[in-house]
């Protein structure tokens, strides 16, 4: 399964109805593009994505591709039950860097502070970002922004979960060229 | 020295002169106070900071408080001149995680991804914030703002460093009691 | 994919022809019980398990289990070709700890300083360890030892792969009694 | 205070009075040399090797050198007294690495798996490392051998904290030229 790239789906622990669905429809749309999705393993717009994740990977019929949750705790006690391979960091928040880090792409759904944070760590990482831009929160406020004057594009301002996989598709095509 | 606190000055490591300005009267303020400062270690806002810091540090002729420089490298060799205690972490961002985590208050000065980063991660761990509300960046932006929902005071919108420093020994005051 | 356990090999990037038999023989044990393999994804005994992990899963025509690469570099350049899942963090050494900490069981084949890092770091956090007592190196010092007087069992000494198998699988289902 | 070396002493949380008897004189003969203390913050070998190292000091009368503990949990509430700079890193034994990564060199006191760990990182990062030869664990069993193969010094087998003291003055001369 080597080169496949990892997307991660970065949003809040606790999220309305409407962004939850959301976040549904990307995770399905990173299991269609055989991708791996990764995330922070917890509630919300994490467990949604991987439910999504997992749904649309069992249509497909496949194991190829797995959801990886990176978690803040020690273990894997309260890992939402969608993810696939789930990795205990023991420590905290120092986990967003690690799922900034190991992403090849970042999608944002909403989110508060935590996802804000991914957001900033993700453009200091130069890995490519789409945000949902009607799903409030941070996703919103700053798709089609850009997060300071470095020289890259702006954080894409997505308007589905197909349109956030095909910028992101996009940019790890031209990154391999 | 146990129980003297650690205040964060967060900003960008290329800077206009002004908001260099304003990043040194952080540092000296600190520095009154008989805080220690604690940072990235860097060049810009970082050093404006810790100039400003041992500049006051002097004219008070003390060594009872320090300036801190956490760095993202695995060595010292990059750090400023200004520093006493170079802390290289060899964990490049995640170094953001531990400078927040280790301040018991953080102070941003104008700012750009990095900044933003560490405003959200301190809003996670609950430390009090505030922003100098005319030095630029993402400081100015946030100034009197709340990064997300949850339930504690918003970003101080502060006129200067003098004022920046009242909210934190107020914060500082209000969690001793 | 969830709760399948992960097992962590543990061995020097440089290593002798019949340390990395060995090796080898450890990655094709876990695919053949469906354990996730993870390892620090470089050369020598992390590249010989990985290779076994493979074949051994080719010949079980199975994708349901994967090698994890747990990297020190800030990315993936670097990982050993036989690694499904590449994790850069960016985070040097620390990547030990992370290793240890994901892991559910621990093999260590053979083994220099980084493996004895390892070693302990997993003693420390209670996870169950076996040490190939024929693979020189720190594992075969160390195996059948206790590190330190903590009430835990022994570093356990493994004949061979499927006897270090038996160890962890016998661990792992006495922990979920 | 630029510029002045940061010395780690390791050593077990619980230790007997003979070996925090060698810890307290470890922590003095740092402070006597006009070295920063680094340690992880707590008890035992830790606290005897901060309490040492204020004690000198205050018969020196200065503040120009500190002692860090680099803690493990989220907060400093339970860093021992002697600890001037408390550094919570909520990271658990990743604080390991910190202390390791930070050090000039590192001073080994008895010790359990936390220890061996920390000798074993400071072994991989290349730090001049002195184990005190009569002070048990695995500083005893480790001091004047080698951890692997790689070309470098063993680990020095110091008598007493003033021989250690030499030793590790000695490799950051040599550092220096």
């Amino acid at each position: 399964m080597s080169h496949i790239p990892k997307i991660a789906v970065i949003g809040a622990g606790n999220a309305a109805e409407n962004i939850l669905e959301i976040a549904h429809s990307v995770g399905s749309a990173i299991a269609e593009q055989s991708y791996h999705l990764v995330c922070g393993g917890k509630a919300g717009v994490m467990e949604a994505a991987c439910r999504g994740f997992r749904f649309a990977r069992n249509e497909l019929n496949t194991n190829r591709v797995v959801a990886i949750g990176v978690l803040p705790e020690e273990t894997a006690d309260f890992v939402n039950e969608f993810v696939d391979i789930a990795i205990p960091t023991g420590m905290g928040v120092a986990r967003n860097v690690l799922i900034t880090r190991m992403a090849d792409g970042i999608i944002a759904v909403g989110g508060g502070s935590g996802t804000l944070s991914e957001i900033a760590l993700g453009w200091q990482l130069g890995k490519p970002i789409a945000a949902l831009a009607h799903s409030g929160g941070w996703s919103e406020q700053l798709a089609g922004t850009s997060i300071d004057d470095s020289l890259r594009d702006p954080v894409y301002a997505a308007e589905n979960a197909a349109d956030a996989m095909r910028f992101i598709r996009g940019k790890l095509s031209a990154g391999l060229q």
